[in-house]
């Protein structure tokens, strides 16, 4: 007893120390002024090396073990020791040294990314990179994990899903939807002249705000603001925010962005009070988090059902440039299919192979097959091996994304399998809700609710797999997504 | 050398939790969403009981005194272990205990205070303030400075000023001035209409910017927000934040607001880089901060010719309530003078006797010769004293200023020194410059090098004392202030 109030104590100091640094980051990514770059990289390293020596010490060590299999404790304290135990074993195997370094080089990475990405200049970036994979690689000989080394980097994202489950499931959507893609392609393409007109930013604020609100983000307890890559922090489950873009002549990027980030907002804002200050107090994973901010990006705000009851208030707000535009060329626009560069702007269909490239690119690092100079061409045969399409640079290639400047590699992947989970909820919540006739009805709390209640509420409480299991009937399937690409593209084209 | 080194490494390690503790804070006050209030207090008490265990060891006794009579130290070095020492001896004597719970009723205190003002309810904020007043009486046994109890809550603002010379400023103040708003108050009170039109909040957020920038803020190494009181921080010379707040049909009162947090920000980004990490690397004293923000918003921004280059940018985009109004009608209004209940829209004569109500009741709390509960009503009392009004609630009398929530006791009488010292620094500046001409020419930089290159840039390096004697050629004389007022309001009136 008195062990266990121990360890709650040091994990609310933890938690606190990461509070301040999560909220120097949130503030690098979305306030920070110009010249200020860089300035708070020791602050992040200093107060990340604190938490991780709180955590990792002999002390820490024997309690988590003396109360790992003690059956008197509650379920949420089980959740936290064992949540506890598997972090302490994987962060235990890396040096402080290490890990203070590490969190320096990534603070320092983001703004030579920031550069390299402004400028088109992979050189900028690149011995950041070698750095950051440097430091990767160490981890995975710490970790001592065995088998195919990205198996050691997808366990951050994704506990149980291996290189050969990946391979498999990709391999799968390979065989499935390339043929579409190409029939797609054949065709003549739709264009909608609408899409790329100015639509005034501050008007876009608007409607980022009452789309967020409208799928059910509450702002008591949210914020949201600008940053070059759109991200969300759930601080706790009454302090989320999330970032989105605005693009004066990309006005659906914001919409979608901010969809998508309000679902992983919703997620974070419905884990229960009980445990919202816990280390259990958060999505279970990544790919968790991707299947809720997929699932109301995709499956709910790219419905035409979705659409109906609010159009007209988009229409108004954009009246110059919407007035003579149907619901039905709405809906055909914001579910067109084309290959193209970007992948957080790709369509639903194409979405998946933006994944496998970086997959590809990833295993192939980490395996020691590749030089990193020789990544941008890789990126760019890769993409047009599989879509027909190259970058024209670095920075609509390579560089797009943050994930490599802050090591997050084995991330990728759970994107596509946060889409293929999204797909595989969804037919799980049609057996009890009938999704179209809740959107028609602009009734979107009871989707809202039966998530809460049945995934966002638990946090770490529960599983991918029981999670799956429970509300789907069945293990992971990706029948569903593909089912769903295959049903919705080949009746829209 | 090692000692030294030791040192420096602490503080560099107190920086660090000092820019996490303050950049929460910073938070709180301009973006956390409302119903995360009060989730962060036990961090922050947190984070600064880290500090003080940090510097308030028998290490750091040790160093400061072995190194504080060292005479090879460079200067800087030997202002901070001067710096150290003063502070160290005023933080030493306060148990780590009561600094900690001190901070935790602070950081709740607050939010009081903002509920309280909200519902004009004082019995909401009143135990708050109890606390806090005796964590302030303990701290001042703590201290054992002696004399008036008052003086040892002064040494926090502005080193070397006591009761008795603030009775005799303030005395001279009531002397002289009394009978000037008197005699206007006679007179029958010019009206324009267009102050209290509506003015859109979007291009008041506009014009704040243009107007910060005007006065010289450099926007690559600063941000501007909201918060409910207008606040400045500097976290270092390349990152300093200034809030203002925007009211429907006030739109003065962003523009002083703006121009007044400006001053302290043009401080803060004015400090010179050797010394802008260090803990004598921010404004000397309360007093000279204020001294800067009242310059810029006053002695610059509410002069004529400051208007003249850029009045008609202010009248376009206010066409529909400017059009009609000439700079002259314009210039009259902004230096109006009419006793009010806000001190922060106070005009400039009767500005120091919200200053005088305030000094004379804190005198009164830590005399021990008032209860709590009777503060509102002798704050009315007093005001009708002086400016011959009262107050129709607690929100715009005792409740209206965040600094009793903060604990900032010996803050105010600092307000109307730095307003005296503004006058005496112009007086100072305009025997090398004429600053009327920069103002008409738009020149502002002139003015803003001299304040950098005389002020802002020594930081702590230098005293009050020093800066007044320096420029103005003596010591502080609060003659230059009531010149400026009497001069000023005859002309106008």
């Amino acid at each position: 007893m008195e062990k266990l109030i121990r360890l709650k104590n040091i994990l609310e100091e933890s938690r606190m120390i990461g509070i301040a640094s999560s909220r120097l980051m949130w503030d690098q990514s979305t306030e920070q002024p110009k010249l200020a770059r860089g300035e708070y990289s020791n602050t992040l390293a200093y107060l990340q090396g604190k938490n991780h020596s709180l955590i990792i010490n002999e002390e820490v060590k024997d309690i988590i073990d003396s109360l790992k299999d003690d059956d008197s404790l509650n379920p949420i304290d089980k959740a936290i020791l064992r949540e506890l135990k598997e972090d302490y074993d994987r962060i235990e195997k890396i040096p402080k040294e290490d890990y203070e370094e590490y969190a320096r080089i990534r603070s320092l990475s983001i703004l030579a990314w920031e550069e390299a990405k402004e400028k088109n200049d992979f050189k900028l970036f690149q011995p950041y990179l070698e750095k950051t994979i440097d430091y990767k690689k160490r981890f995975i000989q710490h970790l001592g994990i065995g088998g195919h080394p990205y198996n050691a980097l997808l366990g951050d994202y994704e506990k149980d899903i291996t290189v050969e489950d990946l391979d498999k499931f990709f391999n799968n959507l390979k065989d499935e939807l390339i043929p579409v893609i190409k029939r797609i392609a054949e065709k003549e393409n739709p264009t909608f002249d609408f899409e790329k007109k100015a639509y005034d930013i501050d008007k876009q604020k608007v409607f980022s705000r009452f789309i967020s609100g409208y799928l059910g983000l509450d702002y008591q307890r949210a914020v949201l603001k600008e940053s070059a890559h759109p991200i969300t922090y759930g601080f706790s489950n009454k302090d989320v925010r999330i970032t989105t873009h605005y693009y004066l002549n990309n006005f659906l990027s914001s919409i979608f962005t901010t969809a998508h980030e309000t679902g992983h907002a919703l997620y974070e804002q419905g884990i229960s009070d009980e445990i919202t200050f816990t280390i259990v107090g958060t999505g279970y994973s990544m790919a968790m988090h991707e299947s809720q901010s997929r699932l109301y990006e995709n499956i709910l705000a790219r419905n035409k059902n979705f659409w109906i009851p609010i159009y007209d208030k988009l229409q108004t707000l954009y009246w110059d440039n919407l007035k003579d535009v149907s619901l039905d060329d709405f809906y055909k626009c914001i579910n067109k299919s084309k290959p193209s560069l970007i992948r957080i702007d790709a369509d639903e269909l194409t979405y998946p192979f933006h994944i496998i490239v970086r997959y590809e690119i990833e295993k192939l690092i980490f395996e020691d097959k590749v030089k990193i100079s020789d990544l941008p061409e890789i990126w760019n045969e890769k993409l047009y091996e599989y879509l027909g399409i190259k970058p024209t640079g670095f920075s609509d290639g390579i560089l797009q994304d943050i994930h490599f400047s802050q090591g997050y590699f084995g991330y990728f992947p759970c994107y596509a399998l946060g889409n293929a989970y999204a797909s595989q909820f969804a037919y799980g919540i049609s057996k009890i809700l009938n999704i179209n006739e809740c959107l028609l009805q602009g009734n979107i709390s009871k989707i809202n609710e039966y998530l809460r209640e049945n995934i966002h509420k638990y946090g770490k409480l529960k599983t991918s797999k029981e999670f799956l299991k429970e509300i789907s009937g069945e293990e992971f399937n990706p029948k569903y997504y593909i089912d769903y690409l295959k049903g919705k593209f080949s009746s829209l084209q």
